[in-house]
This record gives structure tokens, C-alpha cells and sequence, in this order.
């Protein structure tokens, strides 16, 4: 008998109708055998609708109220499933994020797990019952606040329970069958892929890949935690994350897939003196702003004036708030011009066969420019090459790149609409 | 400086426009130099949404499960009221029942405070912030299953806290301006009390008074909590429910109010042998079906046939599963037939001065025998006189019984509509 941890989006529970499809499952699992812990987001909507009546009451809601407030629609939705449960004649315990034991950090809204002490929920294995836990949600070891755990919270609950329980596999619930070569909106011929490594993974989620949360797999990827995505709308088997690149067999294909990002803008720091310290300063300048940075590019263009050019990108949300940090430090920094352009699209490609093939970059830059798609920036990984591009050049490249390095199946992607948390 | 409980019930805080005046007179307290602890019920009709949810998924969902469901509209009510507080410059903290200290029975949906711990509470205080208690949920002490404490349970909630806090006063903010000597929809001249004892808002309420729940005034006369009922919609002084009949002077008024019951079925068990243990049986057979019975009329009519009836009244909504268990033990009781009529009100005359003037019993009867309503049952306390009535004759009785005590006063009363948990 295996013990399996189960997560569902918040579209999979929209309903009382999808709530107890959810249920019918769950049961299925526990008949088959299995102990059976599942992760329930919020249903469908109703976050959002918290966080619009926060705006109501309060420009600017205290972190600590906000996480009071939003902690209760993953309450709601878990004690709903627990009830289908319990009507299908299964024994069903919900439990919240605090007695699941999900240790966090003070940090609301953005808390880190740092410990997970399931006793409860173990005890209600061993009596039987399906446990179900509150995702996105702890307690905090200081101060014993709420937390909530911030974007994807729900799927590190799920991946942190399923490491602390050492469960056989955690399963997470979505709505598309799994982890496909490419966006089955953008590339009709995209494949879905049976199986993928932890680092394969997390660049695909880096680049862009909306499937799994950065955070989730990091968290499954140290604790070793076998990840199955799958549809909670068919039975087909799904992608399983797992495993690191090194047990890739030499037959294993040498590109995972093509992933894209539109949410991000690009900041060029012109003509900032080519001296040490200088990009430091930048970059201090922008953490200091709380802002994530992807792609960082230098490069010697201005040798001759013994200037350069900075040129990095960022969520299109901090773009304004970026460019106000930097103007504000134009002397100490010493540049020219700033110049921001959020017109772009990122393309990559991910395969950790392509670190032994040097011919990857060529047939990528060749595919891109058969499409007729200039290449603003380049960025690479080991195992990854990611450019930008005009906004708009942005489905042909991913169309052109998924075609060149033959990543097409012949059976159609099914694509449901909506996303969970 | 004194220390202030306040509670809001579900129609003080239904939107977010009430919310933020509900905050406004919370920080206009605080200002004043009191320590406030708040207490906030469900907005508006939450608490039924979420039952018709449950209802949708499950015929009959699970107490525990339910109370993890509706615990859930108390902590996005006083997270939000915390923000609008927030909003207006004041330091607000909201707790759920379990954070507050608030240690339950296991008994789910009406489960009873054993203890209040309020450390968190005290601590908040301490630091200058106003504390916010989701009110009508608990902790239970053995299972640390989160509990409800059924209806009114806001208000025991914070008539609890402000014992355990020694509150100097505990203030209920509903939808009318106090408690009145009848109720004002039926009586236009009906008089608001500034003060009342305990004993008489025990038997107002018990009498179908709805302004306090009578577990909340049983709590509040143990611990010796001075209630103030008030308005949220006015800044009018409300009824202060304090001291006991010992401290009224002879100057006090001889007589309380009126009050009435819709939601009551009379039944009677006809010819039963009268001997004793029959009742006994009986309210054995009413006791396991756990149906609470209010009046309770033994008469003598048929002493010479060495039989009696009995007849008690109990909640309409239980009658028939009342009617249901007694024909179920039939033969055991020897009863003749049941007599079923839920076509019943009950009137009562409250008032602690009546004890020591028996005239009050014959203008009672006067004045409904003038207003040509026929006395059905008569059944009384040392301060209370009750009768049922036909329905279609309550209003009748309580505007002639207002009229022939003289309880009218001059102002009009302002009726508001909707009530709170």
C-alpha cells in the first residue's frame, strides 16, 4: 500500500458539481488502496473576489489581515471535499495549513515553509480517513500568525506534505494533460511529455512554462519527490517529474521543448562607464527595489568610448518602478540613457541533451531566421537557450523552433481553458 | 482608562461600505482612551451561502466538517474590518476563536465555552492594538477541532471575552435601538429600557425577545458582564442589562415589557393514565429525541376518569418528529391520542415587581378578555406570566396587554430591518 498526496486547482473545484467529481476520485484512489493526503486550492474565482473586498475595505491591507482573509477560501473549499467525501462513505479530515503543521516564515504573503509536522494527518492515515489540507497556507514559526505562501503556494504544500510524509508520488491535478513540447495554443502538433528531469523542469518553469510553479519543483527536486501533473478531467496519464539528468540514458531525445514568456520587459542602461563595480551598483539598485531580474546581457559595443551597455529583463509589472530606482541614481551610476521597451517576448529552448551539441545554438538562430524573427538578446543555460523577440514575432518563433528541432506528435493536444492556484 | 468589548452582528458588517463605518466607530472608541477588543459576526447572508454550498455537496455533511466551513465567514469579516481599521490609522489585529483562546466542548455546531484563555488578546492590548475575535467558533479542548458555538454564539463569544478580560462593559451592536417593552414592529408606542436585570432579559428572551440570545445572557449574569444593547446605525444610548432584582429600588417600574413567540406548536397528550411516571415517560421520550419543550401544562379535567392531559409547547420545526416519537411508544405511555396544533403564539408579561402584587395576573386576563383573544394555556414564573394564544391573535394580545400596563412612552421607535448572528 503506497501513500499518495493529490493537489487540486482551484478550477477543479469551482463548483459543488466539479467538487464532487473531485471527490469521486479521491475516493477511487483510497479504494484502490492507497493512504490519500489532497491539497484543495480556493474554488475557482473566490480569491480574487477576497482580495477585490480587501481593496474595498483598504487601499493597502496589512500583510497579516490579508493572509486572515485569504487562508479562508482554501478552509472553504477543503471542508466542501471533506463533506463529498464523507457523502460517497469515505471518512474524510480536513485540516488547515497551522494543523497540518506547515511551519513558515513571518513573511506574509510570501512566506517560506521551513518545517512540515504532520502528526495530525499521519494520525488520521493510520485511522483510515483521506486527510485533506488547506494549500497555500501555514503558520508562523515566530509568531504564530497566518502565513499564506504566496503564487503556486498550493502546490508546494502539496510537494512539502508528500516530502515530509516520504509519500510514493505527489499528483498534481490540473487542466491540461500534462507538460507538453510547447503551448498546445500556440503549437497545434505540441507533444505531451511522459517524463521529465527536475532541471528540465525548472527551466521550462523559468522560461516560462506555466504548468508548475519555479518553487514547487525546487522544493520536490531537493526532497527527491516524484511529481505527476496530469488533467483532473480525463484518466490519461500524465507528465512525471523526476530524477536528475544524469540517469538520462544517451537515447533519451535531446530537446524537451520549446516554453515562452510575454510577461516581461526589458531595461538598457546605456553608456554606463566599463569600469568594476558598475553593473554592481545597477544591480543593487534593483534589489534593493524588490525586483526579480531574468536575463542579464553586457556587451562590448562601446568599447571604443570605453562605455558599454547593461541590458537586462524584468516582470513588465516592476518595469516603471525600475526605471524610476535607476533615474534616481543617474550620477552615482554614471549612465546616459535609459531605454525600455515592453514589446518583447521570450523564447527558449530546454534540453539537457544539448549541452554535448554544440550544433543546437546554429540550428536555433537558423530556424528563428527562416521565420523571419530578429533576435534582440541572447541568454544560455547548460541546458537552455533563450532569446527576445518582438512581442509580436513571438508565436512564429515558437512555432519555428518547435518545428526545426522535430518536436511534434501526431495526436492532437486537448486544451481546457482556466488555471488553479 | 477601561476596557471595551464590542460586537457586531451579521448586518453591521454585510458590506464594505458598513464595514468602514463599523471601523470608523471602533476607532473613534479607541481614540477615546479604551481598550478595545471587537467581536464580528459573518457579513450578512455569508453563513447561509456557505450552509447552501454544504447542502449542494452533501445531504448531510459532517459537524466537524461544517464548523470548518463556517468558521471561515467570522475570519474574513474581522480580517477585513482589521483593514478598514487599518485604513484609518489605528493598529488592529484579528484573531480566530482558537488563536483568542477560546476553549470549546467537542460538540460540534453547538459546542460550550469550558475556558477563555486571552493571552494573544492581552498581549495586543498591551501593545496598544485593537483586537479583533472571530466570534461564534472555538477550539475544542480534547480533539483541537475547530468548533461553532450555534446560534448567538457572537454574542456569548464576546460576553465570554469580556468576562475573561474583565471587560468594564460588553456592548452588542444589532439592528435596534435597545430592548423595548414590546416589540416596536407591533407596538408603535412601545418604550425603549434603559436598564434591565438579568433575570428579566433571561425570561424576555426566553419569552421569544430576540434582541440577546438567552445563552449569552445566562453567561453575561454568571460572570457579572454589564450588556449594553445598542444601535450600530446611531449613536443613541441602547438598554444596559445589569445587577440582579435585589438592587432594584420600590421605586421600579413594576413591569418590563411584553413579549411574544411566533415559531412555537402546542401538544397534547390526551388521557394518559394519571399516575406518576407517566410524565416522566413522556418528556423522557421528548428528551431523547433532542427536542427542547418550553411550557409545560398538566390539567385536572378528566380527574374522574382517572386520566389527565398533558400538554407542552416546543419549536414548530421539531413537532412532528415530536408527534413521530410519541406514537412510537404508544402503548408503553397508555396515552389516548396526540393532539397536534402549531396554529399557536405565546404572549408573556415580564416584570421583576409583579412578585409581590398578585393584581397583575387579573388585569393580565382583563385585558385579554377585553381585546376578545381566548386564553388557551397559562403558564407562569416569579416574574413572568405567559399564555398561548391563536395565532391570529397575537398582535392583538401584546398591543392590549402593552395598552393595560401603561408601558407606552411619547417618541416613536425607529425600526431597522435584517438581524445579526
Amino acid at each position: 500500500m503506497s501513500l499518495v498526496v493529490q493537489k487540486y486547482g482551484g478550477s477543479s473545484v469551482a463548483t459543488a458539481e466539479r467538487i464532487k467529481r473531485v471527490a469521486e476520485r479521491i475516493v477511487a484512489t483510497r479504494k484502490a488502496g492507497h493512504d490519500v493526503v489532497v491539497v484543495v486550492s480556493a474554488m475557482g474565482d473566490s480569491t480574487d473576489e477576497l482580495l477585490d473586498l480587501a481593496q474595498q475595505v483598504s487601499p493597502f491591507p496589512p500583510g497579516r489581515e490579508l493572509d486572515m482573509l485569504l487562508t479562508s477560501g482554501e478552509r472553504i473549499s477543503n471542508a466542501l471535499v471533506a463533506m463529498a467525501i464523507d457523502a460517497l462513505g469515505a471518512e474524510a479530515r480536513s485540516f488547515t495549513g497551522s494543523q497540518a503543521g506547515v511551519i513558515t516564515t513571518a513573511v506574509h504573503g510570501k512566506a517560506r515553509i521551513i518545517d512540515v509536522t504532520p502528526g495530525r494527518i499521519r494520525a488520521a492515515l493510520d485511522e483510515g480517513a483521506i486527510a485533506l489540507v488547506a494549500g497555500f497556507q501555514g503558520v508562523s514559526q515566530d509568531t504564530k500568525d497566518i502565513t499564506t505562501l504566496g503564487r503556486g503556494g498550493s502546490d508546494t504544500t502539496a510537494v512539502a506534505l508528500a516530502a515530509a510524509l516520504k509519500a510514493d508520488v505527489c499528483e498534481i491535478y490540473t487542466d491540461v494533460d500534462g507538460v507538453f513540447t510547447a503551448d498546445p495554443r500556440i503549437v497545434s502538433d505540441a507533444a505531451k511529455l511522459d517524463t521529465i528531469t527536475y532541471e528540465e523542469m525548472l527551466e521550462m518553469a523559468a522560461a516560462g512554462a506555466k504548468v508548475l510553479m519555479l518553487r514547487c519543483v525546487e522544493y520536490a527536486r531537493r526532497y527527491n519527490v516524484p511529481v505527476h501533473v496530469r488533467s483532473s478531467y480525463s484518466d490519461l496519464l500524465g507528465t512525471t517529474v523526476t530524477g536528475s539528468m544524469e540517469d538520462l540514458s544517451v537515447e533519451q531525445a535531446l530537446i524537451t521543448g520549446v516554453a515562452h514568456e510575454r510577461g516581461e520587459a526589458k531595461v538598457t542602461v546605456a553608456a554606463v562607464p566599463d569600469q568594476p563595480g558598475v553593473a554592481a551598483k545597477i544591480f543593487r539598485v534593483i534589489a534593493d527595489a524588490e525586483i526579480d531580474i531574468d536575463m542579464v546581457v553586457q556587451n562590448i559595443s562601446r568599447a571604443a568610448e570605453g562605455r558599454t551597455d547593461i541590458t537586462f529583463t524584468l516582470p513588465k509589472a516592476d518595469g516603471p518602478k525600475a526605471v524610476r530606482a535607476l533615474e534616481a541614481r543617474r550620477e552615482e551610476i554614471g549612465f546616459d540613457s535609459i531605454v525600455y521597451n515592453d514589446q518583447v517576448g521570450k523564447v527558449s529552448l530546454i534540453g539537457a541533451g544539448m549541452r554535448s551539441h554544440p550544433g543546437v545554438t546554429a540550428t536555433f538562430c537558423e530556424a528563428l531566421a527562416e521565420a523571419g524573427v530578429n533576435i534582440d538578446i541572447i541568454s544560455t543555460s547548460e541546458i537552455r537557450i533563450s532569446v527576445l523577440v518582438r512581442d509580436v514575432d513571438l508565436d512564429k518563433a515558437v512555432q519555428s523552433l518547435h518545428a526545426a528541432f522535430e518536436l511534434g506528435s501526431e495526436d492532437e493536444a486537448i486544451v481546457y481553458g482556466g488555471t488553479g492556484r
